[in-house]
């Protein structure tokens, strides 16, 4: 018969991806270049160049039973290689092959580390405001997901709510920095006193708990920084990569877990990853996008116009009287909804064509997410319709 | 912590994994000519040449951003659409773009389809013999895996086991036709029975009984013949397909399920499938790998190869007095082992550098399993091996 815990959840329907649509079908009336739509993070810029040339090259040089053969359940070993002697330069920690396990996306990545550390009934930690998706990511594995409600101020931690929630059930802790959708990197003191906390709450649980650190938007920083490393500060992290973002190759689902090479067990998890697989169907991402991106393992796209849309936004708000912490990455801003009801002002927005998402789809009330992977010209002709849509209304 | 689950599975090697690794470590020895590797079903042809082009020209000539972009959830639109035309003019069933749903082969297509129409606690038969990895493919949704004896025959089904075993519990029941590992093609007869016998079910126990069909071999067929459809023969049909044989692409990780368009639920199935990928982090084949088959929907690799290989392999066992089911597909032949014990009569095999695999794998006792998709000059080859290593033991 049908699981109709699956046909329950068709009513369900994703908030950004319903806002996405309306904005598709409102372009089709007045044109889309007069739509400014904010809803979806899917990368504006191309992949870099040196990727395309590389699947040229391997589809034209290569040998094709090879090419595209069976991957080793793990990934391909090369590939894996490549990943780990980056990371290892990268963040001096000392990541060997074994350690990496390829994924489909960072969607696969936290599907293989949500399972490999927890069973039913376990809990899972995530700290508001949050990817969405994280809900069904963690619901599916049969571990419960706990929120940790959000600092509202700087979206760091909320260290009183983080006590409030760890307990000892508690075997997983997510994390996602730079964040969606705060677009905020956590600082090195967020990371020093979360690890310190997690090495306590071990000691005294007397089991491991691991930080699964989601990071996606590890290459797409402002300011010229770099992103605190999670895997730096705590050994037990799993650290899930995409190159979705970095490399603008979202529909081509391909990114790795690196388990940190001090965590417990590492040189197992990702066998064990591999065993995961073989139950939920995953089995390796494509082999020859596995290697093209090996090619260009230290290169991105241009990101520059992520930093550059930051900048014309966050003036723009903040100019405009609205309270927003200044994002350190990704491409998202989540500024406080003036008058606080963030449905009511996202609805509102709609009447200038503006798409905004209400933050209450992010585990917190009284904010909304702008998606700013545009063209730069487009997120100018914005600014004086953000403008009128905050002089014109009275929240 | 480690869910201790996946580290037991770490010492459950596959049997398969190892004696290919078996002969890949002898191939260094003695060099890799000279040991007759049948036991890997990796397929030896290379993809069909307007599969390269396509995928050349997609990324030359195709905006990067649309190419590289997230799918919808349930797949390319268009492509989906190119493979219910395919399907409904090749089978005469009205196929439409909302009855398939893009996913990674046929391993993925499985987990999506297991899960739609089961819940924890549910049985599934499986006619022996079968792949292997439907044991972690179908404990992994909780469901319980019941295997209906086989028809040492023949290799079509054994009626009676299959009484024995059919229960109220069954909601779905599995088939691979062309079969792997004895590359035998289902009769029209069979499935005909097949239905019959799960019509009155349904109407028995008064619930749905889906027919989950493994279709990766559908187009490796000899003798001119065709296979016939399982989806026209009963209406509560899910379609598994995958390009990996067809078109020589198992690294690709490309497939699809198709829904039967009178099966129950048929216009939500997709959709379905849409929420099961979030759960399982699967989340759509390539975006790119999609785009390039649905330009070579209709072609496949130069399969020829594998019918000669099957009738050079099927006179030489049956020359030498074994007993074999000759394939009516696939790239799998599986002959009666000498002795009736196949495990001792393989690891026989290897002293003459001869990899077989042992019925034991598959459900069954007493076969063994050579796959092959080689070079027919290897094939060739290994005939006069074949012959000393039967003349030369006394089983």
């Amino acid at each position: 018969m049908i699981n109709e815990k699956y046909k329950a959840m068709l009513s369900a329907r994703s908030v950004i991806r319903e806002l996405a649509e309306y904005a598709a079908a409102r372009g089709e009336e007045i044109g889309y270049e007069n739509v400014f739509d904010f809803s979806l993070g899917n990368p504006s810029v191309p992949v870099a160049e040196d990727y395309t040339k590389a699947v040229i090259d391997l589809h034209r040089n290569s040998d094709p039973v090879a090419l595209h053969g069976y991957s080793p359940s793990l990934g391909n070993t090369e590939v894996r290689g490549i990943v780990a002697d980056s990371l290892k330069r990268r963040f001096g920690l000392p990541y060997e092959t074994k350690h990496i396990f390829m994924t489909s996306g960072a969607a696969g990545a936290l599907a293989h580390a949500l399972r490999a550390v927890t069973v039913p009934g376990d809990e899972v930690l995530v700290f508001a405001p949050f990817f969405s998706e994280y809900v069904p990511y963690i619901n599916d594995t049969g571990a419960v997901l706990h929120m940790v409600g959000a600092d509202e101020e700087h979206f760091q931690i909320n260290w009183d709510a983080l006590e409030r929630e760890m307990n000892e059930k508690v075997m997983a802790v997510l994390i996602n920095s730079p964040n969606n959708p705060s677009g905020v990197v956590y600082s090195e003191e967020t990371l020093q006193r979360l690890s310190d906390f997690l090495r306590e709450r071990q000691q005294e649980y007397g089991h491991d708990i691991f930080l699964i650190s989601d990071e996606p938007y590890r290459e797409i920083v402002f300011d010229g920084r770099e992103v605190p490393y999670p895997s730096r500060y705590y050994d037990n992290t799993l650290s899930c990569y995409s190159f979705s973002k970095s490399l603008s190759l979202p529909g081509e689902r391909i990114g790795y877990v690196a388990v940190q090479p001090k965590a417990t067990d590492a040189d197992i998890f990702a066998i064990m990853f591999g065993q995961i697989s073989r139950g939920i169907g995953h089995n390796c991402p494509s082999s020859s996008v596995q290697q093209a991106v090996a090619r260009v393992i230290n290169e991105t796209s241009d990101l520059s116009v992520y930093e550059e849309n930051r900048n014309l936004l966050y003036d723009c708000l903040t100019g405009l009287g609205l309270s927003v912490e200044k994002p350190g990455g990704t491409f998202y801003i989540f500024p406080k909804a003036p008058g606080g009801d963030a449905v009511a002002f996202c609805n509102k927005a709609k009447d200038y064509d503006l798409i905004l998402v209400p933050s209450d789809n992010f585990g917190v009330k009284g904010f909304f997410r702008m998606a700013y992977c545009l063209d730069t010209e487009k997120v100018k002709r914005s600014l004086p319709v953000l403008e009128r849509f905050i002089r014109e209304n009275d929240f």
